[in-house]
């Protein structure tokens, strides 16, 4: 691909270069009313400023009529407007922030609409970037599930039957996501202490298991009618956009409760996704093939497009309250054995309606390796080990005061494109 | 209780007396606008026109301020403005509609605002009375998880050991909720037509053992703050009213599905709810204990109101598309193991935040004898024995044409509190 220079930013090993231009939802001191910008640099700039702009609005014809969808306080209503709508506001934006714009005189050369728009992105608050109707997580990650699978059951039976046949997912809680850098409470719960005595005897204490999940998150555009289904040539239409989700998990409490109809309050008391939404146009450089299924699956999820993951470098780390730090995770967003088409694909065989602001989670992104895996879980051999951290503090899952970061990004060519921080820090159990 | 008659309906055996008083959300010809209406007889009464009436505005305090509310597409507002008022809102609503109202010109006499505000509800579409946020179904009907349980498991493992510990429940999708009178798709997905065969070959196929599933559904009218559990002792504060839900479920499909995480296109094709929502105080007279719970339960579960649930007679009928009909299921709200305060106090007890107009579902209420079954999966034993029709049909699933009726009511001293019908007919699978 061509690389491209901003004049607001030269820096293209950042993870918001002209090449990516993400869409998100900020507020700042000088407006109280949160509304849509992108991310440049260190720079978000104010999408509904500009839209109101008159001479961009005579000169750049993708902006007309986006002046109220960019001042809404969520994306849903810009992310309604289609593919092709996204790809051209995202062109005009590289236009007019490149270096070598044939239009200067829009933004690069007019002081009063720069005041205006281009906002330090240190000086902004980042809020959901959609209005979430439902949220869907899925369990994709083969080596996850994989190597939970031999903790509770063993090599023999560590996938179920089912797992190479259909993209195993569940509905989530949408209530619970939160924005990057908003604290998670630790969770109450009722637990086992005793998982092997008989008759069970739970007790309700503070979550003492309470891990990290890296995954990636995929926003809808557009619905489907109730009753039909999106066939799989048509399922990358229905894609927005996609975030880092930590689909934190309190694996005591969900290890009670999970059977037979799945978690509930293991994961329903939060997760974190990532402010800025990442367009597929600037991750199509990075496609890749996921992982091979050697089952044969059935036709309405055979893909006619191999390459339907994408190449995304995930890492995971730690930071305690006192200081202490450790580099938890490093893998890719390769490692699925289904891709987010296949997802949704699944998701409407029997006709269930998807709407715009809809998240899919991917499930636990995990490779082979122990310091490639998404989860503490699978790191700790489930709890059984330690992970060391630099100054000499170890931990088998979370403690309060903890943050977890996770990042992402792809890179090819001098070019990168990043997803930002999706970072929580826990806070202790409610009456603690 | 004293026993009211209404000016505009003097029947008392119907389901909406005056001694109900039902919230719902409602169009006309007459206007395209969907707006709030409340029932009683055989009209529905326009709440906003109601409370746009400057004479009512003066005389009846309680309906100050609530015109923009009422003219709202769903009830949420109005639910978010608390018990107190939905109190005094009905209290004033029973004081017009009283045939010995002390305030005749303001509705009885006005035949200007009879003309505008009483709409015959032949002539009236209801829509969902809710936007709805998440969605959840609980697992609480006792009977029906023993039965199930028994069918699958044997009777020595019937319940898993949590299932008298705590309201079992998982997230459901809120986007297939759809009010009665809305045809139902039968999906497709995969099944296992031969589930004992090694190794598992599952196929796609419209699904061959529909089911219905007989609930009641509750409304919430507060959220409560992320990280913040509900205390038992408060946990009623959060309830705006009642309905009735016909869980459709695909046993096939989930069947293969659901293991590990839950049920997933088993359930969201599609669930139905009756319109109109029955307050707590419509059904305060008709309270009752739930099931006896042997097993000593945590102390956020322990309820000091130990009548906590209520006893609605609730039944099922199908009717064929050819005629052929079947009164399916007659039986009781308090077949309950778990209240609704014990499921929201076991929902929020890690933090996770509810919100108005959230759904709650009772989980399947059957009794113990073969025709007081909530689904059809229990009353012919797994699919092995025929239901007979009355002209001679027979059933062990749902056919396509077949319409499920569910009704509820409470009775008492002569006085009946009703919720409506809430009625789906099955549409042939897409592409069938």
């Amino acid at each position: 691909m061509a690389s491209l220079t901003s004049w607001v930013s030269p820096d293209r090993n950042g993870d918001f270069s002209i090449h990516n231009l993400p869409f998100g939802i900020f507020s700042d001191g000088g407006s109280s009313q949160p509304r849509a910008g992108t991310r440049i640099g260190d720079f978000v700039l104010d999408l509904a400023a500009l839209a109101g702009d008159a001479q961009v609005k005579q000169q750049l014809g993708s902006f007309s009529g986006l002046e109220g969808v960019f001042g809404q306080a969520s994306l849903n209503a810009f992310a309604e407007r289609g593919r092709a709508v996204h790809r051209a506001v995202r062109a005009d934006l590289q236009r007019i922030l490149s270096e070598s714009t044939d239009v200067p005189a829009l933004l690069k050369d007019n002081e009063a609409l720069k005041q205006k728009a281009l906002v330090p992105a240190d000086k902004v608050t980042m809020h959901l970037p959609m209005q979430i109707g439902d949220y869907t997580d899925f369990y994709a990650g083969y080596h996850h599930a994989y190597k939970v699978g031999v903790l509770f059951r063993g090599p023999d039976n560590a996938l179920q039957p089912n797992y190479t046949h259909l993209p195993v997912g569940y509905h989530g809680r949408s209530s619970s996501i939160v924005v990057s850098g908003t604290p998670i409470r630790r969770p109450r719960g009722q637990i086992l202490p005793n998982p092997a005595a008989t008759p069970k005897q739970p007790t309700t204490v503070p979550c003492r298991r309470l891990d990290f999940e890296l995954e990636l998150g995929c926003f809808l555009s557009k619905p489907n009618e109730m009753g039909e289904p999106i066939d799989i040539s048509k399922a990358e239409e229905y894609i927005f956009g996609f975030v880092l989700l930590n689909d934190w998990s309190a694996r005591d409490i969900q290890a009670w409760e999970y059977v037979p109809l799945g978690p509930f309050n293991g994961k329903n008391f939060g997760s974190t996704i990532s402010p800025w939404v990442v367009v597929p146009d600037a991750l199509e450089p990075f496609r890749t093939e996921p992982l091979q299924n050697d089952t044969p699956i059935q036709d309405y999820l055979k893909e006619a497009q191999k390459q339907s993951v994408f190449d995304i470098q995930l890492e995971v780390d730690l930071t305690t309250a006192d200081g202490d730090h450790v580099d938890l995770t490093k893998t890719s967003g390769r490692n699925l054995l289904w891709s987010f088409p296949q997802m949704i694909a699944h998701h409407t065989v029997g006709g269930c309606p998807l709407r715009a602001g809809d998240l899919l989670g991917s499930g636990t992104i995990s490779g082979t390796e122990p310091r490639e895996r998404g989860s503490l879980l699978e790191m700790t051999e489930g709890g059984k080990a330690d992970v060391q951290l630099e100054k000499g503090g170890v931990r088998r899952f979370i403690e309060d005061g903890d943050s977890v970061t996770m990042r992402g990004y792809c890179e090819k060519n001098g070019v990168r494109i990043g997803f930002g921080d999706c970072e929580g820090k826990i806070l202790p159990a409610h009456g603690s």
